[in-house]
């Protein structure tokens, strides 16, 4: 896919703008001034990856591309949540052909966004765990709102994140922080995630935070978009090829994995706490 | 072994624990309140790495974690040495038997230490140059007490630091302060230490350092031991992998260096050194 | 060529040391007191790496490693122009034969430099954009004069720098500014390349860059050279060895590249203005 993704980046003609049209669960909008496309989840109540919300991110990643947008804004409607991750209902007591499926789309959509040729940006304006921070750090720059978190808390709740998922948070930080914090399930605050560089700037509304990613994407303004592109393709081509060639083998294991009873049981319980805790509210 | 070392994580079952008895040249003491294995070395007169003391090393790793220990903290029993590196006199006019069989032990610790699956730390409460480096850098923490050195100074010796010293190196510095440390065969203060990063804390005593050790431990108390074990395999398997591959040519490399003739002497210059240096005290 | 590069500094006996006679283009000065040769660029009027100048850097990179010099300063003979990267008169409209000759130099010129056995520093007295930017990034150390800009600015000129110009990036800053800096064609400033680490010190006369240099030199006076350049090789043989496995391919890559329409069309225009802007001083 490198290959025929670098000749397709070589061959593209000018093609005409189109306002989008959105989807389902995603909605693009283009800021007619800077030409750059805000993507945003809007899959409540947390915006739970489910294969549908990631079905329609994908399809929004590549409307931005063909529209020679000059960027991508990530951002959440929820007040409080970018996202809360791989939506835990897809994963417990799954049907067969379903969890295939979502895990499948899973790698499609990273795929689309971290090897995105256009620059991505994610104004992180709510918490963003575990597959939500896999978004955010996705993207070529970070802008988060105060008081909230971001991490990848897979061992907390008895799940590994896979090699992929370590790649994007490698491309932020250093070896030694990077193993740390998965290890740990670290979850960030935005005072921390600033500092260990986990983040690059905050904001104290999603309006500064959109604005900030704009200032971000405006730095490319003078810089010939084929050459950015391949140069970030370069960047990121082993990660990238890295799960192409092992998509097969990563589906298995994720399969393997989460039909582990202990898995199951441990998903379950987490379940019934988030059950309790949304009656008391 | 990457793979089998995943399934028998996936498959080990609850089992119980037992004090340790200790080996020669390395005690176990389990706390019973934190659950935390201390490992210490005591080789008088300076934790040399010799043949035995790898295999005693190695025996009580494997101890700890069939014990399903929650931590390792590795420390020495000397008051201002942590360990002074691999025995020279195992390197020097070595035998041919033993020190195929040294340096194929220093691996197999290696590999168990850096791949350990409970979390390790160490309480680095004396010097530590090359080997005792080595250990040091293969935990996942390290905490060191004032006025001591410690970095991989091989060059100095006129050795090279095999590549998987390299690793363990770099899963904690930057490779630009990793490549030139090695160069330099730099020792660093605790102080320096600390800026660059090598060491995550300071401790006034051997007692406080055990402490802050258990400390980071304790940050994996409500963390999955099973996935953070295959999480930190993850981020560890290539620098595992890659000397697993290569354990009979890295050990014949080692072989044809040490026995340069240039070498040998430089080692006896050393050794020279050290006995003008111990009769004068 | 890495093995046999291994096995010829195993080999190599004391060698006598000869002034330097220089080339037509860079000249080698040894000091005689520290041992250290400085390598001067010296092709009017901005030091733009065409063919000749790349053979002559490389003549004088072998001389000094023959001579077994204690170490490599690069310095600009310009008062204001490190190197200023590339002829693009080789890339424009270029001679079939020749381009490729130019290219396959650079490789070669930069596997010497990077690969280098002994310790190597830049003076960088002067602006230092793209291969420029490369040379320095490929030495061990770097001191700056102030107010001048140091980056690989190859996006804003519509081409992409080579996985091995990042290769030498990354061998100096974090994945995530080599990325960043790369995809923007990012100049920094004196102090900002020191903030980001880019540089190590700056420095305010030549002779102060080159003095800066020499102590960085000396930092290796206590340790065996052949140690030392094992070392680093051992850190650089994987970046070594990728160009050196791709000598063809990179080759290829480029011409096709540097033939298309829009890229020539590119270097057209900024020829143009360059013609403009000298006739305007």
């Amino acid at each position: 896919m490198l290959r025929s993704k670098v000749l397709s980046l070589l061959a593209r003609g000018a093609s005409s703008r189109m306002m989008s049209t959105g989807t389902k669960l995603t909605t693009v909008e283009v800021n007619d001034k800077t030409g750059i496309a805000t993507l945003t989840m809007c899959r409540p109540p947390v915006n739970g990856l489910n294969l549908e919300l990631l079905q329609d991110l994908k399809t929004s990643i590549d409307e931005i591309e063909s529209n020679k947008s000059r960027g991508l804004i990530l951002a959440s409607s929820n007040a409080t949540i970018f996202s809360a991750g791989l939506d835990i209902l897809e994963m417990y007591k799954p049907d067969k052909d379903r969890i295939r499926a979502f895990w499948s789309q899973l790698q499609e959509t990273w795929l689309a966004l971290y090897g995105s040729s256009v620059p991505t940006a994610a104004a992180i304006n709510g918490h963003s765990p575990a597959g939500g921070c896999l978004l955010a750090t996705s993207c070529e720059y970070r802008v988060m709102l105060p008081k909230f978190t971001i991490g990848l808390n897979e061992t907390q709740l008895g799940i590994v994140a896979p090699k992929w998922f370590m790649a994007a948070f490698l491309s932020v930080l250093p070896q030694k922080d990077a193993e740390r914090a998965l290890n740990q399930g670290r979850m960030f605050t935005t005072d921390e995630a600033l500092k260990v560089g986990l983040i690059d700037e905050t904001a104290n509304s999603k309006e500064e935070a959109i604005a900030k990613c704009e200032a971000f994407i405006g730095t490319f303004a003078k810089v010939n978009p084929l050459a950015r592109s391949l140069t970030k393709l370069q960047f990121r081509a082993a990660d990238l090829g890295q799960l192409e060639k092992e998509r097969k083998e990563d589906l298995e294991k994720f399969l393997f994995f989460i039909n582990q009873p202990a898995v199951q049981k441990g998903l379950g319980i987490y379940i019934e706490g988030l059950k309790k805790k949304s009656k008391k509210q």
